[in-house]
């Protein structure tokens, strides 16, 4: 008998050899039908791989995302097998799930894929999984594996073999395919129920230009139709909300080739985006007892020698400049520039938590075929701050941080999010953690208790935490559904040490601070092409560049379109008037387009009662009222950056 | 007979030979008594030095700038003869008026200059002064010259007489003093009244250390004993007020090693000071109907070969990195930035003007020896803009930009200015400045008469323009009398063309704008260090870091204290309360000492007639006041930005 233990607690007694599919049959027939995958220590296993001793297990389903992993992996060898029957003597190389779905890099000799083969494939596919094949598992001697290669003629995988030992070799099987994989799988292909083919594109074998270039095959399949059809209509939405296209129609911002790719300019409409962020940035940051600093966007290699980023972190940093024989490096991030503030002036546990925040911009050196719009920059307009802070302050300051998080959220309003917290691994400390094993227990209990205590959703990723301390990335979805990385809460307890950062205590001693790194609102850049998208650029009226269109009838109603304009200036919303001499349907359609919250058309009956016809926004006319309630309500709308309904 | 002009335009006739001094006895001999110099055709000469053609003549008394440096130049003439006196066998390198004063290089041989013969040699420059020895000056041949020297044994004068050819050398005389010199110099050693030693310091001969080191002896004089005991008080204050010692002792900005020079981190206490003058601009700036903008603080190469930056100002820009096989260049000024996002949409007449604002942050090399505190520095936070427009509109937006300078001089007290305005010259056009000769005299003509119109203080330079316009030097002059270069106001008509920036005319042609740079606030660095000195970091309520302590007699009336403290925060005013267990009186020096506008004393009387007892920083206690009555005070003080009175 072997020990299986649960994530809640709980250990039980199975079966040697037994299989976690097993495990969830004795638990409930129904959780059995669902499960894709398990994890046995950490590490996800195949569901139905037998387990010789005892054991951590989780068993996986649709929701977690090593399921969907596993899913979609075995779903490039279900779209492997499918182009292997359709075009036979393929070989292939590599298979791997990706973020969203999967692909299979191939040869296909003299042949060429295209367009229309995607749906004879994806009719294979669906025929292949109604099979209701196993993935089955074998481990195969390395001599046995080579023969079966050289057999099939397949010089592809025997090159994968040259790196792989007796012992590590596995092959799978589903149906009459059969592939050199390390695994995890799925249990059967029946579980595969909605194929789309997405793509085909070119790559080179191994990355390399000089190899041959390879057809890559993209795919994304789901356990049920419904979820397919979602996952394509949001595809179809999010192209028309392509922060890059709305980013230019909408005058957010450009880029320019002399000044050179990644940068962005923001032109004056992202800028009014840019202001009003900060200023609710600064508002709540205020109010939360931060004070603010402003630091050179570039320091000495000292300083970066110091913190560790050079030379471990130099790649993803500009060059240097060389100067008076030193060298200089555009900052990558705010810390040390934040931690030198900190240690400017002699601290003691008065001056505790010190809060310092500034919308550093950092400069990171990204692969120019990396980059993406907004989305993937070199210039990083950081909403930054560090938390220096007695160990004793930290759960709390945790938990303000995070409740800012959430605060935020609920202005923008985003509804999904989810908090992936990494942890450290204890076997790693000392080489991959920094060997504090009791700041590490204690600070991730402190951590995750402030999740569970404020309802946060979050997920734990063994693993994962940075060098320094455990991280929390955090993870939000826009209004259709795509999934982005807003940005990283991080603790740190080792660049206190490293910046020689120090407080006397109450009791007049010296001590280290903790250091909390936090972002809420990520980088301009990041979260304003979110908001692009989260908004289809239809802005709540505190964010949008322009808040009010003033649309006279013609020319005659001027003087009192000037006089409403002059009265919402005074109340501080953002008004122009439309003057030229076109028809109000022209003005009202263009209006529309350029989304501008709210058109106050103006005509001979309006000026006589000193009233508005106020259209809002993709909503069209929603009646008259008088001038001074139209300001009033719209000043109380922008003063409470109230969401769009 | 010879044809002398007149600044105001009135030609005279004169015998040929007459002197600028003759001249100016035939107009009155009380102006004769105070011309120490003149400019004939724009060259500044002897006032006593012959005429021998028609000239334009400008007699320059103490008030000119150029008076000024020849009058120290003639002091520092002075100084040698009578340290040639006290000192026998000194010999002397060279000897120039700096920006307030003079020196002269000096060696002394096997002999130390100390502090104590300082007053030895004033005294013996007094006695000198009184012999009213004239200046006189004499044309040398190379020959004698070599000569005169050789005989002296001066080794100095003999190598700069190397690079002088026959017919540029003179020598100048006065009293036993002769001297290798280009001039020119005052008329009579009476002119000096008032003298002042004030430094020795060492200087390597030729600026280089492998040389031997000479004495620099540093001196200032004036034509009165009045103008000198002002000069050295104003020193004495300056000291007291030097922006890098309130600098630190008020928490405003900070330098370190690891970050490089000239670069400051801006704490906590300058950085409100920094977005509180971010918010004037941005006001004042919104109100003149700028948009913002925000752009990156890199480029690559070509943006700047395209502007001309680079090769030419090379020199001052720091040096590049290589990325991806191209270079980038850390921004040193923000206009090509700004020109991207002019053309980066379409424009018509409908949206010119166009200006485009940002607190642009540039940087800029300058030698590591120049930097100095705030002054001096490679990191600049510029309130930058830049408006493009019609010859039609020029007149009034240079006007609008005229009217800013004066708005901001009003609120920061600054009564003392001049707008140096530098034009071109007319025979170097093609060359030093763009071939535009039309728009030369037209753009001229509209900024002289913005400042007359606008009755603004400015003095006229030719030959000082930029290459591509005409400009405005902005001089101010600090409470305590030290002048400041501010900022810079351009007309700019080349870049428009170099960066092929256009507009649809009404009559659907396209023409290049012009462009005008302005920067009315300078820098963050300069104007902050500048604000220091003039306020003697005693800043008016609305800039102050902390602009209210609340003192509470004791820990009693912390509850009232601290409900206190909410109504004022409430009321968007900085304040802290002293909560130490320290003496009333402890407390209020501090707080005088860290330059709190307002303290606020409560003890039992306050708390129970809800009152509170005003401090005004270096002002003692200003009575009793009701809380709110305070509050309303203090908010309209802020709001309305009220100078010290």
């Amino acid at each position: 008998m072997i020990n299986i233990s649960f994530p809640d607690g709980a250990v039980k007694q199975y079966e040697n050899g037994i299989t976690a599919l097993e495990v969830a049959k004795s638990i409930s027939e129904g959780l059995a039908r669902k499960v894709l995958a398990a994890t046995i220590n950490g590490q996800v296993w195949d569901a139905k791989r037998p387990i010789y001793s005892d054991a951590s297990l989780k068993l996986l389903t649709w929701d977690d995302g090593d399921a969907k992993s596993t899913f979609w992996h075995s779903s490039a060898h279900l779209m492997a097998e499918a182009v292997e029957a359709l075009f036979p003597g393929v070989k292939f190389w590599v298979g791997p799930a990706i973020e969203k779905g999967f692909y299979y890099d191939m040869d296909l000799g003299d042949r060429k894929m295209t367009e229309e083969d995607l749906a004879a494939l994806e009719k294979k596919m669906q025929e292949l999984a109604k099979k209701n094949s196993d993935y089955i598992r074998k481990e195969i001697p390395k001599e046995q594996a080579i023969a079966y290669f050289s057999e099939k003629g397949d010089e592809y995988k025997l090159d994968l073999l040259q790196n792989l030992n007796d012992g590590e070799i596995t092959f799978y099987t589903q149906g009459d395919f059969t592939d050199l994989c390390r695994g995890p799988h799925i249990p059967n292909t029946s579980f595969i129920k909605a194929i789309k083919l997405t793509n085909i594109a070119g790559a080179y074998w191994k990355g390399d230009e000089k190899n041959k270039q390879l057809t890559r095959l993209y795919g994304i399949t789901f356990p049920n139709q419904k979820e397919l059809d979602e996952y394509l209509a949001m595809l179809e939405e999010a192209k028309k909300r392509d922060h890059r296209k709305l980013g230019k129609e909408l005058g957010i911002y450009t880029m320019d080739d002399d000044v050179g790719p990644g940068l962005p300019l923001w032109m004056p409409n992202g800028t009014i985006i840019i202001e009003e962020l900060e200023k609710l940035a600064k508002a709540t940051e205020e109010a939360a007892g931060y004070k603010r600093v402003v630091t050179p966007h570039i320091a000495k290699e000292s300083m970066y020698l110091t913190s560790g980023h050079l030379p471990y972190y130099a790649d993803s940093m500009f060059p240097p400049m060389e100067m008076d024989g030193e060298k200089y490096y555009l900052k990558a991030m705010n810390c040390p520039h934040h931690h030198k503030i900190f240690s400017a002036e002699p601290k003691s546990y008065r001056d505790m938590p010190y809060r310092i925040a500034e919308y550093g911009t950092c400069y990171r050196y990204e692969q120019s075929g990396e980059l993406f719009g907004l989305m993937r920059v070199r210039c990083l307009h950081m909403n930054d701050a560090h938390i220096y802070c007695t160990k004793e302050q930290f759960f709390q300051e945790f938990k303000a941080v995070n409740d800012m998080y959430l605060k935020y959220f609920k202005i923008f309003g985003i509804d999904k999010y989810v908090m992936r917290l990494s942890l450290h691994s204890p076997e790693k400390l000392g080489q991959k953690y920094v060997n504090e094993p009791a700041l590490w227990i204690e600070t991730e209990a402190m951590v995750r208790q402030v999740l569970i205590d404020t309802n946060t959703p979050f997920i734990e990723v063994p693993d994962e935490a940075a060098f320094y301390g455990p991280k929390i990335d955090v993870q939000i979805w826009s209004t259709i559904g795509r999934e982005f990385t807003l940005a990283t809460n991080q603790v740190d307890f080792n660049s206190g040490r490293k910046f020689k950062l120090e407080y006397t205590t109450q009791s007049n001693e010296t001590d280290i601070p903790l250091i909390i790194h936090r972002a809420p609102l990520g980088t301009h850049e990041r979260f304003i092409g979110f908001l692009l998208e989260h908004y289809a650029g239809k802005f709540p009226v505190w964010l949008s560049p322009l808040q009010v269109k003033i649309l006279p009838i013609s020319d005659k109603f001027l003087p009192y379109a000037s006089a409403v304009k002059q009265s919402l200036r005074n109340a501080g919303v953002r008004v122009e008037i439309d003057e030229r001499n076109e028809k109000i349907g022209k003005k009202i359609r263009e209006a529309e387009l350029g989304r501008v919250p709210y058109m106050l058309v103006l005509g001979e009956k309006e000026m006589n009662e000193n009233k508005l016809s106020v259209r809002r926004q993709g909503k069209g006319d929603i009646g008259s009222i008088e001038v001074d309630e139209f300001i009033s309500n719209i000043a109380t709308e922008i003063f409470e950056r109230k969401s769009i309904e």
